[in-house]
C-alpha cells in the first residue's frame, strides 16, 4: 500500500534529531520565498469556507495539488494519541463512489506521485501530476473530504500498518526515542508532548469510531486548505476549486484552536536514553520558544537568524567551534521550528569524538551558547546569515512541492500568505539587537531539557539503568 | 472564610516533598486498619446509587461525617487545571435553601469542625460534631450536592482566594515548586502529572461557567459516597441517609474512571531547582510504580513493606546509611502513595550534611537501593517492619477521622471496604521474595525522575541559569 510510505514531519523530525541530520532540517524549515523572486500567489475562499492558494510556476506543465487540513496530533482528544496520523492512514480507503485504492491507481496511471503527512498542527495530502489532470485530483480529493467510509476490515489491517511503521520508525530506533522523550518532558501541559505518531499503547486501542469520531470532527470544507502549485492561473483553479471542493457542504462548525498551554518554565530538565544499538552517542538541547504565530513582532525573525548563527552549518559558531577550533566533536549545530500555533522549540546539538564525554561537550556548547549571550552577534556574521537564509529562500523556490508546502504550512500554524511573501523583508529588517535580546531571553536552560543519547552497557536482558 | 484554610492533599504532598516530612506522610498513608482490631464496618448502597459507609467509634459521643465525591484533579477537561480544587472552594457559596456562610456557621455554632480536601482521584467534605448534630450536618451536605448556586460576584473573589492560596503553598515554595515539576517530568501522559492546585495560569482563567459544568458532570449522588464514623449504629445513619442523600436525584450517569495511561518508561530523568530561597538543599526520586489499584496480588503490599525498610524512620536502610553510618545526610528516607486508581509513586529522598554534594548524595542513596535490589530484604528487618505497620495501624485507628478517612480513600481509588479491612493479613502475608522482587522490578531508574533542590547562587534580577 503507497500510504505505508507515508511520512509523519514531526516523526521525521524527531528522528532527525540523531546527530547532523539537524542542519538540512533546519535550512528546509527556515527557507521561505523571497518578496522580489515571489511569485504572484492568489488566495481566495469559497462560499463553504475552503481556503485556496494558487502559486503559479510555469517552468513545466506539472501542478502540485495539496490539501491541507487544520487539525494535528495536539488536537487529538486525550488518550487518543496517534488518531490524527492512523486517520492520514485510513483517508486512502474509499468512498462510496470511489473505493479503496482507486485514487491511489489513477495517480499512479497517469504517472504522478502521491504522499501524506501528519503533523502536531496540520495533515496534508499530496499529488503531483502533469496539468491536465488537475481536475481528477480535485474530484478524487474533494469526495474524501466528507465522503470516506471505514469499516473494520480495512481499519484493523491498516492499525498494524501503523504499529509496524512507528515499530520502525521510533521503537527500533534510540535516537527517535530520545527525541519522544525530550519533547514529553519539554512540554508539561500543551498536547506538542505526545508523539505525533501516538504513544504505542494508545494506537494499539485506536478504531474505527475513534477514527469517523476525529474525521467528522475534523474534515469538512472550512477547515481546509486548497494548495496549487504550478503551470495554471488562480481563475482557472478557481473554476475548478468551485465545481468540486465548492460543492462539499460543511459538516460542522469549528471554534478558535485553543490548546492548554505551557506553565511557566522555571526547571531545567535532562533524559538520558541508554541503548544497545547506539553507535554514535550524542547531546542534544530543546529550549521552548516563542513560535512564528506567538512572538512578538520580529522576534520569530531573531530566533531564525540566531539558530543559523549559532547552528546553521559549518560556518556556524557551534560547529566552527567544537567541531574545527577544539576538535571535541564530530557534528554540532542548531535550529529553530518556527512554523507552530504554540510555543515551539529552538535546538542545538552534538556529537562527541571518541575521548570527549557528554558531559564535557555539553560544557563546550554551554559555552558557545554563553558567549552570544554575553557578547551577542556581530555585524559580519548576521548581513552573513540574513544573506544566506534569503538566498536558501530563493534557491528553494526551484522545487515546486517547497513552494507550496511553505503555503499550507504557514495558512495551517496562523500565519498568512501576506507573511510568507514579506519572510525576506521581515528577515532583512533583523539587526543585532533583536538577536541578542532574543538569545539572552530565551537561550534560557529553566525553559530546556538536555538529552543524552548512550550506548547501553548492560549485558542484554539486564534491563535496568 | 473557612475554606481558606482547606488543603488539598496531594499538594501537602507536594510541599512535604521537602525534607523530612516525608516519613510522617509515609506512615499516614501506609496506615491502614488491623481486622482483628477492626471495628464492625457497614457498607451500603442507597436507591439512587449513594454509596454508605459507616465505623461505629463509640469512645466518645462524636461524629466524623465525610462526604467523598469520586472526581479529582486528574479528570479535569485539559486547560482546566485547578476546576476540581476551585469548586471545592466554590462548594461553600451556598445553595437557594442555605445562602452562603450558613453551613459553615452552623457547624461553629454547635462547636464543630469542618475540612475539604482535593487530590487527584477525590474531592471531599469534612465535619465532626457532637453525635446528635449528624442529621444536621446531612441536610447541609445534601442539599449542596446539587443545589449549589453560583453568581459571579462570589466566583471571582474566590478566584483571587485560590491564586492566593497557590501563590503562598507553591509560588512562594521551592520546595512545592520542584515537586510540582518532579510530577510533570514523571508523567509523561497521565494527568497526574498536573498539580492539583492546577497550573496558574490555568487557574487564572477558571470562572463560574467552567465550576458549573464540572459540578454538574462529577457532583451526583450516585458519584459520591458518605463515610460517617463515630457513636453511631450502621441503621441510625441508614435511615438518616435515606431521608437526606436519598432524596438527591440523579444528575448525571458516569461512564468508568479512564484516563490517558502512560507509555512504557526507557529514561530516567533530572530535574532542578535553584531558588534564592532555598535553605536547606535536598535530593529525591520518584519511581513509576503500580498502585494498589493496578498492581498484582501482593504488589502494593510488598512495596508498602519494601518502602518502610528502605526509608521508614530512623531504622531503616537510608536513614542508617546516610545519617548514621556515614555520616553525609542531615535526612534519609523513602515512601510509596499506594492509594490512586492508576501508576503512582515510590519515592526516595535525602538532604546532604554541609562538605557533601548532591551528586555524592544522589549516589549514596542509590548505593542503597542497588544493595537492596542485589541482595534482597533479611528475615529481621522484613518481620520487624511488618508488625511495626500493622501496630501503626491499629494505634491510627484512634483517630475518629483517620479512621474515616481509610474508607473514603480506599472507595475513591478502586479499593473497597473488604480490602481495607484485609490490610494487616495482607501486608503480614508478605514475604521476602515479593520484596526483593518488587524492588528488582520497580526500583528501575529509567522510571524515575531524580529532582535537586539547590540554592541559587545568581545574584537578584538575574533570571538565567
Amino acid at each position: 500500500m503507497r500510504e505505508t510510505a507515508l511520512v509523519p514531519i514531526k516523526l521525521t523530525q524527531a528522528i532527525a534529531a540523531t546527530a547532523g541530520a539537524f542542519a538540512v532540517m533546519g535550512a528546509l524549515l527556515a527557507a521561505a520565498p523571497s518578496a522580489s523572486a515571489a511569485p504572484d500567489v492568489s488566495y481566495f475562499k469559497l462560499a463553504n469556507g475552503f481556503e485556496v492558494v494558487v502559486v503559479p510556476d510555469r517552468r513545466t506543465p506539472v501542478v502540485t495539488h495539496m490539501v491541507w487540513y487544520k487539525v494535528g496530533a495536539a488536537d487529538e482528544p486525550p488518550g487518543k494519541s496517534g488518531i490524527a496520523h492512523f486517520l492520514e492512514h485510513l483517508m486512502f480507503k474509499g468512498t462510496a463512489k470511489n473505493p479503496a485504492g482507486r485514487f491511489s491507481k489513477a495517480v499512479a496511471e497517469i504517472g504522478g506521485q502521491e504522499n501524506a503527512f501528519t503533523s502536531s498542527d496540520y495533515t496534508g495530502y499530496f499529488q503531483r501530476t502533469s496539468r491536465e489532470h488537475l481536475k481528477t485530483l480535485m474530484e478524487f480529493e474533494a469526495d474524501r473530504m466528507t465522503g470516506l467510509q471505514l469499516t473494520d476490515d480495512v481499519v484493523l489491517p491498516e492499525l498494524n500498518v501503523v504499529l509496524e511503521e512507528q515499530n520502525q520508525r521510533v521503537a527500533n530506533n534510540p535516537g527517535a526515542k530520545l527525541g519522544q522523550q525530550i519533547e514529553a518532558a519539554l512540554y508539561l501541559n500543551h498536547p506538542y508532548g505526545k508523539p505525533v505518531i501516538g504513544w504505542r499503547h494508545e494506537i494499539e486501542k485506536l478504531n474505527r469510531e475513534d477514527a469517523l469520531a476525529f474525521y467528522k470532527r475534523f474534515y469538512t470544507p472550512n477547515n481546509a486548505i486548497l494548495v496549487v502549485a504550478g503551470d495554471v492561473a488562480a481563475d482557472e483553479v478557481k473554476a475548478l476549486a468551485e465545481a468540486t471542493y465548492g460543492k462539499v457542504s460543511q459538516v460542522t462548525q469549528l471554534g478558535p484552536r485553543i490548546r492548554p498551554q505551557e506553565p511557566e518554565q522555571i526547571a531545567p530538565r535532562q533524559v538520558t536514553l541508554a541503548d544497545p544499538r547506539v553507535e554514535q552517542p550524542s547531546v542534544q538541547r530543546s529550549y521552548l520558544v516563542p513560535s512564528a504565530a506567538t512572538a512578538k513582532p520580529g522576534e520569530a525573525e531573531a530566533l531564525e537568524v540566531l539558530a543559523h548563527i549559532l547552528g546553521g552549518g559549518t560556518n556556524s559558531r557551534l560547529y566552527r567551534a567544537l567541531v574545527v577550533d577544539r576538535d571535541v566533536a564530530l557534528s554540532a549545530g542548531g535550529w529553530y521550528s518556527s512554523s507552530a500555533l504554540d510555543a515551539t522549540r529552538f535546538g542545538v546539538y552534538g556529537s562527541p569524538k571518541p575521548g570527549t564525554t557528554l558531559p564535557q561537550l555539553e560544557a563546550a556548547v554551554d559555552a558557545v551558547i554563553e558567549d552570544v549571550i554575553a557578547g551577542g552577534v556581530n555585524a559580519d556574521e548576521l548581513e552573513r546569515t540574513k544573506s544566506r537564509l534569503i538566498a536558501e529562500a530563493i534557491y528553494a523556490q526551484d522545487n515546486q512541492s517547497t513552494l507550496a508546502r511553505w503555503y499550507g504550512v504557514a495558512l495551517t500554524t496562523g500565519s498568512t500568505v501576506e507573511r510568507v511573501k514579506s519572510w525576506p523583508e521581515r528577515i532583512r529588517a533583523v539587526n543585532a539587537e533583536t538577536v541578542n535580546e532574543a538569545a539572552r531571553t530565551w537561550l534560557n536552560k529553566r525553559r530546556s531539557v538536555t538529552g543524552y543519547l548512550i550506548k547501553e552497557e548492560t549485558r542484554p536482558g539486564e534491563k535496568r539503568s
